[in-house]
């Protein structure tokens, strides 16, 4: 059984990863497809999983002293204007409010793409001396991207997300801040997602519209594309300039606050999806999977079995999520099905099991089985859940580390690349758009980021040969 | 002190009602207005109780087996057309999206208003057997309707709300749902908001558009104006058929499944301030207070009042909200300020105070001072929620009681009316739509339910002296 695959109407990855990856997402019951192109139902099973990614990102939230707040959904498109860059970069791709009931508005609406502008409003009202700041606002809500490409998770026009926004005194302060929200998008990336993260700052082609500096946090998936996990933004006092958002300072003088924005989002779930899952379907990181156990009883008409199993779901529920599943389907289903939902633990329990007063124990990364005596079982399963994030963790920073290539010349990328596949490459820039753009054009990887924790392969860039400036690593993105 | 009134900037209740309530949501940072008319900024001392009241009716939703999923906020046109009565409901009052970027949309969409026609839409793909029912969902989003007159959290063009769909094999269980989650809500007005609520049908004329019949509680505010609190709705198989959600029935033919809705909304928040506030400012529920007990160190230059407050702190914030105010203000400014942002418990600690191992603990919503020994202060302080708990049920319930009237005519309506002010007037009713209108017409007051509780106030209907079928509760609303 332990190498044989059960379900049979998931797409192999290798065969097609793109139909591997929408098969999950419709067998696992994540998502749901409506005729809104691009517009998605996010179902129980997923939405639970964002609902624990929003309960551990939020404590993590409030205990760096940020508070929750709620924005409306409509900017003005004057208000959208205010802000040359940010505008330029939004507009293209907005949805627009144009009647109410049967009446045209006055001014038309968009519906946010993301909430730089409203918050500022609100700055520019409740911010008066230095004493009002900093104000460290979060807000958890669904935003719209006109996308003409869109994948359920990955690229979809309503999704949801949380978009920190932040003001401050001091640039200094500005930056701390937009440093440490990355530095909280990547502890929570490899802590609750089992998900390995380079942490880098953006090309200037690559920034946030209306931003001096981008932070992002880059994931590798199992097929070698990047996916970009998070970002978090420094905008100086730009924004403040062009909303008149002002303050007086300790000396009693005007002065522009600094401001940053920062945002994740359901994307996550795909990366997860990516990141983990296997021709067997979903396997989910135990601080989100919204069943982290599931209970099995074998041969459910024997003896006390049912009651033993019902025992064990109550021993467990303390502290794990767990689930008892005795409907009538063979457990050979039932094994599968939870494989292909990506519940970390299975425990099965049968009348010989019952017995030896032990259950056996199967992890779903490696599909490891150990056999535990149940006045054990609560510190068992725990244990294993531990095992099942480090197991999950450990094969995608293995993977990542073989998909890992340094090149010194653009040939050698695309060597690389046809050779071993997509994957990240590590190669020298000497910082002109013109390279960045060369080498995406003659290798199809972009510059993900230009990573904080630098290395020299070569001295030379990796396009034009002139002297380097920084490592940047380049890949294909979803 | 005790009656002195210390925040002079809100105007007081009785000599203007509506300008006291905006002045509070101001004043005790609820909410900020943004450049959209009817659109707000939930401000985070505002979001907070939104979080509270959220965390408390989600985990009563989830033990009554209800799951979250979250669907689309746009629902095209043909969608929103396909049942009669809900579209003529809501078309007049939706927001309308025409373009994506600068293309026109072939069909145009409408932000959601409400999403039974997503829940259908989305049924009608996973339901196909008796096995696949009930599904129990329920979704936080927000939801728009182009209000003429807005007023923060009574009635905005956007709102927060949930909104429960199930969908049931009969009809027997769909009204049960329909009944239960209605009792949810009275439950958590009461144990959570203290606001005494009355649980009742709605008439023919104000049910919901596309329901079979519509259940709401009813709360009476300070002013004697009724207020809507939550409404629950049963549907019959009325969207199924429209919708064409069937299936296999237990004796394999085809059937159509039976469905509700309900919703509670940031309405509430308005509620809890009209309920509860006085010319003070608002006095929250404790159970969704985002601060609970605040401490008011006294001469904190004075010797360890700081240390001691700070070990007061510690010690409370294992089971209570707290929070600390060390700043430079006067005690009198702090101790006005916490009145007018509502905070249930004050304790305040000084020198003195500390000579004689005590604290004094003073309630919001009647000034009570207390002498306590700071061996007992963690059971003090929560002893002393739950009397502000069940001491504003109790002033809200004794308000109620006082401005309900009983009357035999629409004449003694008036009259009742015009010496006693508005209320709830109990009054029977023959069924008549023609009764109904007169009597709003008439009276100004408008049906607001027929109560479970009935009681034979007279024989006759108070418009038409036909004989009476229902006592109906009238009254002016929000």
């Amino acid at each position: 059984m332990d190498n044989k695959k059960m379900v049979d109407d998931i797409t192999s990855m290798d065969e097609d990863f793109a139909k591997w990856y929408t098969d999950i997402v419709k067998k696992a019951e994540l998502v749901g497809y409506t005729s809104v192109k691009g517009c998605m139902v996010i179902r129980p099973y997923g939405y639970a999983v964002w609902e624990n990614m929003q309960r551990i990102l939020d404590s993590m939230f409030k205990n760096t002293g940020h508070e929750n707040v709620c924005m409306p959904m409509f900017i003005p498109e004057s208000l959208l204007n205010k802000e040359k860059d940010h505008v330029e970069g939004f507009a293209p791709e907005v949805a627009w409010v144009t009647h109410g009931g049967s009446e045209k508005l006055e001014e038309r609406l968009c519906v946010r793409p993301t909430s730089e502008t409203l918050f500022c409003e609100h700055y520019s009202q409740i911010i008066h001396s230095y004493r009002d700041l900093p104000k460290l606002y979060n807000q958890w809500v669904s935003v719209v991207r006109w996308e003409k490409t869109t994948r359920p998770f990955l690229r979809s026009r309503e999704f949801l997300w949380q978009e920190g926004h932040t003001i401050h005194e001091t640039a200094q302060q500005a930056i701390e801040e937009t440093e440490r929200m990355l530095g909280i998008y990547a502890q929570f990336c490899e802590e609750a997602l089992a998900m390995p993260v380079i942490k880098g700052k953006k090309t200037e082609s690559d920034k946030f519209a209306g931003a001096v500096s981008t932070y992002a946090i880059e994931a590798l998936m199992h097929d070698g594309k990047a996916l970009q996990a998070g970002t978090s933004h420094y905008f100086g006092d730009g924004f403040a300039r062009a909303f008149d958002i002002t303050f007086s300072d300790r000396q009693n003088k005007k002065a522009y606050p600094h401001q940053t924005s920062w945002g994740v989002s359901t994307r996550l779930i795909g990366g997860i999806i990516m990141t983990h899952g296997d021709d067997n379907g979903l396997a989910l990181p135990p601080a989100v999977a919204p069943i982290q156990a599931v209970i099995i009883p074998i041969a459910v008409h024997k003896g006390n079995v049912l009651e033993k199993a019902r025992q064990l779901e109550q021993q467990l529920n303390a502290c794990v999520r767990v689930k008892i599943d005795d409907s009538d389907n063979t457990p050979g289903w039932k094994f599968a099905q939870y494989e292909m939902k990506g519940v970390p633990v299975r425990i099965e329990l049968g009348p010989r099991d019952i017995e030896n007063n032990q259950c056996v124990i199967v992890t779903r990364h490696n599909r490891q089985k150990t056999v535990v005596s149940l006045d054990d079982v609560v510190n068992a399963v725990q244990q294993k859940l531990k095992e099942v994030h480090d197991g999950l963790y450990a094969k995608a920073l293995e993977n990542r580390n073989r998909r890992t290539y340094d090149c010194k010349t653009t040939d050698e990328m695309i060597q690389v690349m046809a050779q071993k596949g997509d994957g990240f490459i590590r190669a020298m820039w000497c910082g002109s758009e013109e390279c960045e753009a060369a080498v995406k054009e003659k290798t199809g990887a972009g510059s993900r980021c230009i990573p904080f924790e630098q290395e020299q392969i070569s001295d030379k860039c990796v396009c034009c040969s002139k002297p380097a400036k920084t490592m940047v690593i380049w890949g294909k993105a979803y």
